[in-house]
This record gives C-alpha cells, sequence and structure tokens, in this order.
C-alpha cells in the first residue's frame, strides 16, 4: 500500500535513508532536531509530501514527492521526485516498480503533466529501471553545492 | 538587477517562455486565466518563486526557483531551476551569468545547500555554460509525460 508518511513512520524511513545497502533498524535511529523540522516542513506543505509503500507494519520503500507550479504546460503542475528507496533486503521483487507507478498515478489524478526526477550518472541498474518505466532519459542533471 | 517578479512581468516572462529564439513583444502577449492562476500559485508559494533580471525597464532574463524541503543534508532545502530564459537580443553579454550567480546567492542566503537543474541533452551550449558557473553534469535527468 502507498500512504503519505506520518511521524511514526520516520524512523524507518530515515533507517532507508541513511543506508543503501544494508537493512538499518528503525528502532537504532535517533531522530535529531533537523530531521524533525525537516520532516513538518515537508507534511506540512501542501506541495510536499513523503510517500511509503508499506507491508503489513513495515516500510519497504519510500520518496520524496514535490509538485511544481510553472508558466509551462497550460499552468499544469510537474512532479518532481527524490530520495527514491526500496529496503534492501525488498529488492527485485516489484516494489520499486509499484512505488514508481502508483507515484506516478497519484500524481497524474492531482493534474500533473509531467514526473521528473535525475539519478546519479553511474547507476546503470536505476537507469534501465526507469526507461522500463517509460521515462526518457532526456536531459542532463546538473549540481552545485552551496 | 535580480528581483521577484510581479504581476505587471507577467507579459514579459510569459514572452521570454514563448520563443526562445526571437524576442517577443510583451504587449502583444494575451494572458490567459490558466497563466494567470499559475502565476499566482508560483508567487503566492512560500518555496516558488519567478525571478526577473531586469534592465531599466526591460525584463531581460528569467527563471524559476523551487525551494524543496528534504531529509538529507541534515534538512537543508535545494534550489530547483527551472525555466531559464535570456532574452534573445540580449544574449552573450554575461546576463545568463549574472542571473544564475545571484540566484544561487540568494539560494545560499536563504540557507539551500545545493542548486539543481537539468538542460535538454542536446543543449551543449547551455552544458558548457553550467559547467563554467561550477555545476556538475553528475546526473541522468529522467521525464515522464502523463
Amino acid at each position: 500500500m502507498l500512504r503519505t508518511a506520518t511521524r511514526q513512520d520516520l524512523p524507518a524511513v530515515l533507517a532507508l535513508l541513511a543506508d543503501e545497502e544494508k537493512v538499518v533498524d528503525p528502532a537504532s535511529v535517533v531522530v535529531g532536531a533537523a530531521y524533525e523540522k525537516a520532516f513538518a516542513d515537508i507534511t506540512g506543505d501542501p506541495r510536499n509530501e513523503i510517500l511509503v509503500l508499506v507491508d503489513g507494519d513495515t516500510v519497504v520503500g519510500c520518496l520524496q514527492a514535490t509538485y511544481i507550479p510553472g508558466l509551462g504546460k497550460h499552468g499544469a503542475e510537474r512532479a518532481l521526485i527524490e530520495a527514491v528507496r526500496i529496503r534492501p533486503d525488498r529488492r527485485s521483487g516489484g516494489l520499486g516498480r509499484e512505488l514508481m507507478e502508483r507515484t506516478a498515478e497519484r500524481a497524474r489524478q492531482r493534474g500533473c503533466a509531467l514526473v521528473q526526477l535525475t539519478s546519479g550518472k553511474h547507476r546503470a541498474d536505476a537507469h534501465r529501471f526507469y526507461t522500463s518505466l517509460g521515462f526518457a532519459a532526456s536531459h542532463e542533471g546538473f549540481k552545485l553545492a552551496l
């Protein structure tokens, strides 16, 4: 099931973000003040949300969606996806596809014209995955640390 | 000078967005209801703004900045830049650099950890420009039309 994250999900989400390669026990995660504030900022913003894919009581995947109003596309929003994660011990079973397809459907229902994301250049597996979902690798993604 | 766009700037901004190759007279732009709404959505959102670079009474450049809260980077926002335009008859004079540098400084002062953007794969000149500003082409940019 895909749903918006609640404060109770925050340790599990931070556990997914903390290590992409091995499972981190959510019970071991200390939620610092900066993350409390960031979570409140995200969930309190009508154009941002953290979505979690859950299997029973377990958060098996997450991402952040930002809905961006714009002057292109006849004023339709676009959805930017960041921080896509699937629990390391639950990969290769279609959960990533389920997470992304449900998120795209949610964006479509909201009226978004486009879903966009960037993925690190070296992540060939991720690129194949996004391409298989119908995404086009049409752009270069630039970042500038401040 | 870089400043946030007001409703009076909207025809000039839409003129820049309408045609990247030739100058469109802002006085010829009819602002439809969808664009009125989109502009109000953007300027009414504390995490979105349209910035214009102005020379006297002329809008010579524009972009949209979206400030995205996140759980990475110790809770710092990141700035996403979209719809960067310089008036076709005012290019190659450093205005693009001024627009981007002032925007990055604005994001830094706001507390953003990162500026990010994507640029179409075929736009080699734009890629050289962003690289010259210190951006790294570290990511693939994926888009899915809905």
